[in-house]
């Protein structure tokens, strides 16, 4: 078998054989194999325009999966669940989820990944904690599982290592926005997991990798259908990216959020309400509710009874972070400036742009604008309106954190270009946008 | 501007700007620019699959054309006419064609290549010639031009170095076979002969890039266009390349067959009508003739005076071979072993299959396997019947020149694997097939 053949088979929009989708997996994840990346690019791209079918899909996603080792946990008692993000901005949903489903009664074994672009990474939301430790190897992972049912990780070396090679080389040729190419690498990861279920929580609007519906509804069937033939249960639940998520965006800020939620404040009503939700749907494929309704209430539970903070405190420990930070946020960095955006029109706030206020944040240096960048743990914005508000000219809207005097006002002028006020009051925008099943 | 952003946009089927086309070759023209090669196979991909419209194909050729230097011919008086032949199997026209048009009193700069897996190329030819040199500077080009009116070079770092680094990337990414990209690839080497006039050979046939006639009918409409916009007169000729053109295959056979026909012998009626028309048409486009039958007619004469042959002795002394070996082509390498190979049973060829007798030569050292093969320059094939011929069983078919027993036992079974000799008279192949203006 030839790397050249394979290329020219996708090229001309034919179907590739398990062997043929085992091969380029080896290639990638074998530098003796002597695959040059120019190769695997092009191969990449092809797939980007001609397609792959759900079966290609299942055995690229079982041949990425088992390119590395897998966790093995089939001595946990407690159902092993998982949730994962196509990412967006505010999106600190896993901060807060992983240890509330643990305290539930659940096994959550979450590996995660860091922000790039205007996207921020749950990793880089963790590490903003001083001693917060990601890099774990395997056996310790499963230890800490059997210990405190949560642990959050960085993928490793050894865990599907094709997709760490077949990523960066997406990300450095554009070709990251394909379904089956984004399926694999979500689901690999995943698969290496040893999960019972999975909840993915598929972004829609102008601050996710797909903007429009109809890509996200592919995306989602496609996720959900090919964890299924892997034997994960699953749903996909998509929701709304046009405006943050949540009050805060940042790293340390997005702790701070995840913190206020499982002390049982839900003023970010829309962060709640997915939190909420996802779990809940969490609850029911863990086989610990009889419907996501029945999940979300239960978990409402174990918030007001302080288990979810308190296993949110053992979690930051046992990573290595300060377990004060959950009563104490002080103890989190903090930006050495903060200036008010004030509103610039008397009206109704009808868009609050997604993308545009990840990429202020980026600079501000909350975010990476190159995988070499340096964060500044401390910045970001917190959000006093969000769409629907009436606010007077004037009005605080948002609070910018930085170290920086000219770079919060680059940023500043750049989120505003994300906002607009209006007289009408708009639509509300709903939170939860779709369940797919 | 960054390569990210145009291979995207490539991927998501929009139209390149000029500027756009210019940033890709200047990446694939210059190390210094640090775009990496898998971020030029990904593009080249992107442009396979969602194709480029005439626009863009001919500013990408004339960026490819310019990003090295350009030959100055302004000063020559005589027409400066190429032809282009797409490739295949005994298309040893250009050993011919060349120096019989300069003898017509056209100036031929005619850049070629090797020969590559199954295709013969026009420089192994002349290098079968011992001593004959094909790697020139411009200045001697363009001296000889003056001085013969015929050169016939390789690619030189200097001229259309984006095209060098191109096709070696597209030959090791399945990325060839793309309109646009021949196109490209084809006219900016061209473009740099400052040429007055092209024409253009576009094979079809089992042993051409493009086996159906729909690919290679698009393919001539594309150079015409894009040649036209160049400022070049064109006309494409679509010749048959089912079974091999003429009566030898292999290097220093086919430059037999080119001596044989300057000296007026047309006993490879195929090879002659081919060479008589292109020739024709290059008399017509050049200025020379009111059409190509009266340019063929002339050429006819240009070959029975003689001065033909003579122009190309000339030709070979100038590029350092030894031109007694126009008058004597036992100067030319010579297999060790000849052997016969006889008809299978009794009835008529119905099919000689061109690509199977090139992959042949390929085995016995006449044709490359790959780019590191060392050249048989005596070896190949003399084809004594063609598609239509009678044959007893036993008949001679074909004679095969080689120098190893065991490659020539190979070759062999291997031709025999796309002979067909069947009872009905098969219809004749023509081999004009059609001409694209």
């Amino acid at each position: 078998m030839r790397m050249l053949d394979i290329i020219a088979k996708k090229r001309q929009g034919l179907k590739h054989t398990d062997q043929e989708l085992a091969f380029v997996v080896k290639a990638a994840s074998d530098p003796k194999a002597g695959v040059p990346d120019y190769q695997l690019t092009a191969w990449l791209m092809a797939v980007c325009c001609r397609g792959m079918d759900e079966a290609e899909t299942a055995a690229l996603t079982r041949a990425m999966a088992l390119s590395g080792r897998r966790l093995d946990l089939k001595r946990l008692r407690a159902p092993k669940v998982d949730k994962h993000s196509t990412g967006g901005v505010g999106d600190g949903i896993s901060l807060a989820l992983a240890p509330l489903m643990a305290a539930a009664g659940l096994a959550v074994p979450m590996m995660s990944g860091r922000g790039l672009g205007h996207t921020g990474g749950t990793l880089d939301k963790l590490e903003s904690m001083k001693g917060f430790r990601v890099r774990m190897g395997i056996d310790e992972i499963t230890s800490q599982l059997a210990r405190i049912g949560v642990c959050m990780f960085g993928q490793t070396q050894d865990l599907a290592p094709a997709d760490r090679t077949l990523y960066s080389l997406r990300d450095a040729s554009s070709t990251v926005e394909s379904v089956p190419l984004v399926v694999a690498s979500i689901l690999s990861k995943k698969f290496a997991e040893d999960l019972d279920a999975l909840v993915l929580d598929v972004k829609i609007g102008s601050g996710a990798i797909f903007k429009n519906p109809a890509e996200a509804q592919a995306l989602s069937r496609a996720l959900v259908k090919t964890a299924r033939k892997l034997g994960l249960r699953s749903v996909a639940v998509l929701t709304s990216m046009d405006q943050p998520l949540g009050r805060y965006v940042g790293n340390a800020l997005e702790v701070v959020q995840a913190v206020e939620v499982l002390r049982g404040d839900f003023t970010s009503a829309d962060y709640a309400e997915c939190l909420l939700t996802l779990g809940g749907w969490m609850m029911h494929l863990g086989g610990k509710a009889k419907d996501p309704e029945e999940g979300a209430a239960r978990l409402k539970e174990v918030i007001r009874s302080g288990a979810a903070l308190e296993r949110f405190q053992k979690m930051i420990e046992a990573h290595g972070a300060d377990p004060r930070a959950a009563s104490d946020l002080d103890l989190l960095p903090k930006a050495a400036m903060t200036r008010e955006i004030p509103a610039p029109r008397s009206g109704y706030i009808s868009w609050l742009d997604a993308r545009k206020v990840g990429e202020a944040a980026v600079i501000l240096g909350a975010g990476r604008a190159n995988k070499d960048s340096v964060l500044d743990y401390g910045a970001g914005f917190i959000l006093d309106r969000k769409v629907g508000s009436k606010v007077k000219k004037g009005d605080c809207v948002a609070r910018v954190h930085g170290s920086d005097a000219a770079r919060m006002d680059e940023a500043t002028a750049y989120f505003l270009t994300g906002l607009r006020v209006e007289g009408q009051k708009p639509k509300p925008i709903p939170v939860i946008r779709q369940v797919v099943k």
